[in-house]
C-alpha cells in the first residue's frame, strides 16, 4: 500500500504577482489553504459546512520555507498529507511544485486545530478521516 | 538609548474576513509585509525603488504563530524590527497586537535576502540601514 | 446645512500593485467597499452585524471609471454618497482622489439592494438611515 | 463558422468567500482578468510579456451586472469576446455561468485602452489579433 499524498492542480493568475512580477509570498497560503480544502473535500468533508455546523478548523502556526518563486503562466502541484501530533493538533505536509518537471518551489507545516462554540480548542471526529 | 521597534497602525476590512467572520490567515502575511515596506520607507528605502533598480528583496522563510484571530472593526498594531542572522540573511520579528488592549494576536519571523539581476543571493548594501 | 459627501483616507500597499507596478483594477472595488462599511457604521449600522442578523446587502451593479491608475506610496481619499433610486435599489456614488493635491482617480456609481432569508429583495428600515 | 466565444473553467477558492459566506463582488473582476489573459495567451499574446516589452493594457471602464452570487465549491465558467468600439479603445463582453447548468451568474463589459512608454494612449497592433 503506496501513500501518495492528495494533490491538486492549479495555475498562477496574473492578478496573484506583485510588482517584482513574481507570485507575492501571500499567495502562497491561498494555494494551501485551496488544496487542503480539496483534500478535505476527497475524504467526505467540506470546511464550509463544518463552518455553518460551528465546527471552526483554524491554522494556529505557519511555516513555510519559499525555495523558488512561481511566476506568470507557470503551472504547479499542491500536495497535502495530514499527521495528528497532538491530542488537538493536526500539522498538514504541503509541498508546491512546478509543473511539468516538478521543481520543488515551496514546503509547508500548517498546524490546525478546532474551535467549538466556547473557542475552546477540541478534535472534531469528523476530521479522524483525514489521517 | 531604547530600542523601540517600527510600528503601523492598521484596521481590519471587511473583505479581509473569510466565511468563519474571521481575517483570513493568508491576509496576516499582507499585514506583515505592509509593516515591513512602511518600516523601510523610515529608513529611508522604497521597496519599490529598490525592485526598479534590480534589488529584489524575497521572503524565503516565513514562520507565523497565530494567537487569537482578528475580527471585522478590529484596529491593530504591526511591529517590525530586523537583525541580521547570517551573511546573506536578515529576519524581521514581527507582532501583530489587538487595539487599544495590545492583546497578542499574531508572532512572525520572516527570513529575508536578495537576489541580484544574476538570480544569486547578496546583501545588498542598502539594508544596513535597517540594521 | 452642507452637504459634504463622508470620506475615508487610505495608502496604497505594495502587494496591492500588480506587474505592471500600478493597482490591480480589481482593488479599488476593495477600497470602495471598505469607505462604503465605514460610512455605514458613521451612521450607527456595522455591515457585520446586519449579515450576522440576516439582513444581507448584496452589490447588484457596479461601474467604475478608472481615470488614473494609483501607484505604490500614493495617498488617497474615498468618498460615498448614497441615494435612493427605486423601491428596493440603492445607489453609493464615489470617487477616489489622489492625495494631497486630490487628483481625480477613480469614479464609481455602485447599486446594491438587500436580501432576506427567503433569498428576497427587500429595504430594510435600517438603511433609511444612509439617505 | 460559428463566433464561440472564449471560455475559462474556474472553480471558487473557499478565501474568495467573504462574512456572508459568498464570493466578495471584487473577486469577480480577478475572475474577469484571468480569463481576458488566458483569451490573450490562446491568441498568442502574453499579458506579462507585452508589459514587460512597454505595451501597458489598462483597464478604463468596468460595468458588472451581478445576476446571483457565487458560492463555495461552484464551478463556473467565463467567456469573453472582443470587439473595438473607437480608434484607441477594445470592449471585451464576458459572461460568468455557473456549472454545469449554465446559470449566468455576472454580465460584464470591460473598456481597456493601451498606454505607450510616455504614458499618452495608442492601439497596438498586437491586439489586432484578438478581434
Amino acid at each position: 500500500m503506496t501513500n501518495i499524498p492528495f494533490s491538486l492542480e492549479l495555475k498562477v493568475r496574473d492578478y496573484e504577482c506583485d510588482m517584482q512580477g513574481i507570485v507575492n509570498h501571500a499567495v502562497y497560503l491561498n494555494y494551501l489553504e485551496c488544496a487542503r480544502h480539496e483534500f478535505l473535500l476527497s475524504k467526505g468533508l467540506s470546511f464550509a459546512e463544518l463552518t455553518a455546523r460551528g465546527v471552526t478548523i483554524v491554522v494556529i502556526r505557519a511555516e513555510l520555507d519559499y525555495r523558488q518563486a512561481l511566476r506568470t503562466g507557470d503551472k504547479f502541484q499542491v500536495t497535502v498529507s495530514a499527521r495528528q501530533v497532538s491530542r488537538l493538533k493536526l500539522v498538514f505536509d504541503q509541498e508546491i511544485s512546478k509543473l511539468p518537471e516538478g521543481k520543488l518551489m515551496l514546503q509547508a507545516q500548517i498546524t490546525a486545530t478546532s474551535i467549538n462554540q466556547r473557542k475552546r480548542p477540541y478534535f472534531p471526529e469528523e476530521l479522524k478521516a483525514l489521517l
